[in-house]
């Protein structure tokens, strides 16, 4: 059994967003009992993450990592056409996830209690992301 | 066809933890021939990777580049409530996996000859850490 | 249905090579609609990333950043048993990834326009790598 859907997810320049209860309810509607959902998005400069839930500090703690550690204007980057943070984008999706996989139990994403799931727009403006969700089981 | 099951880990504080044979013993009972098989971690302090089987000293190095990388107690972080390993954790987990998805070939994990899958506990406490495991074919 | 294939990619030392098409052959064979393509490397001193496929700019500085974060050499590490590169290449295969699990549509991989998937050698020397792909649906 194989349910696919996508959504878009409108984000307003760089900031982290939590995608869990989208992803749920595709989950939902499949019918699976036990299985695997798998999340993926179709961007090289946005990513996915699976992090801590509740204290929005995290999130805030997480991009002042990234910030650091991928500079932004880093005069490393040759590929910098579209700005500053063109090619941090990129490094930073590929330090993080583009695919997920996380599992179904009795009809539902087996998260842990603190977990949820975060899109990553790296790039400053607004963007148009497209996430693909498949459940099978 | 898919299976699940599920394994607690007790880590002894920060560590890493081989739980290739755990897994193993998962796709072993399936049944499954051909497929594959998902591992992910119910945690966000704690998180997978696949890594070199063979010589102590990697895991040992591998711990020395990410304490180094991800400093304990940096004032950078803003949440610190459980202590200077708890933002760390998060960033730590982030920067590898939750989740890893292993093919399964003639009934067995089509591991490389040097490849293990090991669990890595980022904080300095014992904790219990849940494994889910799904094997489909 | 599940269709497993392998095939070997001969490095030639480090570098990142684009596999895109060799994962797509496997997925337009596989005869899958709707379902998942997973593409596992059997390494731990090369490993895969999606990336930008467009500018070859991406992927210099791809290996430009993570030259600079891991350093070969490194009087950190222990294990350099097999050369300065040796225990560089396994933190950079666990910074980025050893399994993808991407989403199959309409009989074809569902990669966004400027998604590729490649394989990152990084070692300095030539290496045959083996790349399993695993296609469910």
């Amino acid at each position: 059994m194989v349910t696919q859907a996508r959504f878009e997810v409108r984000t307003r320049g760089r900031e982290v967003r939590d995608v869990t209860a989208d992803v749920a309810r595709v989950v939902a509607g499949s019918g699976v009992e036990t299985g695997l959902c798998s999340v993926f998005i179709r961007h090289t400069s946005a990513s996915l993450m699976v992090c801590e839930n509740a204290d929005p500090a995290v999130l805030r703690d997480m991009e002042a990592f990234m910030a650091r550690l991928v500079v932004d204007g880093d005069p490393l980057f040759e590929h910098s056409a579209e700005g500053p943070d063109d090619m941090p984008a990129h490094v930073r999706s590929v330090l993080t996830q583009t695919s997920l996989t996380l599992p179904v139990t009795d009809g539902r994403l087996a998260l842990g209690t603190w977990q949820g799931v975060f899109l990553w727009e790296h790039r400053y403006a607004p963007h148009r992301r497209t996430i693909v969700v498949t459940v099978t089981g």
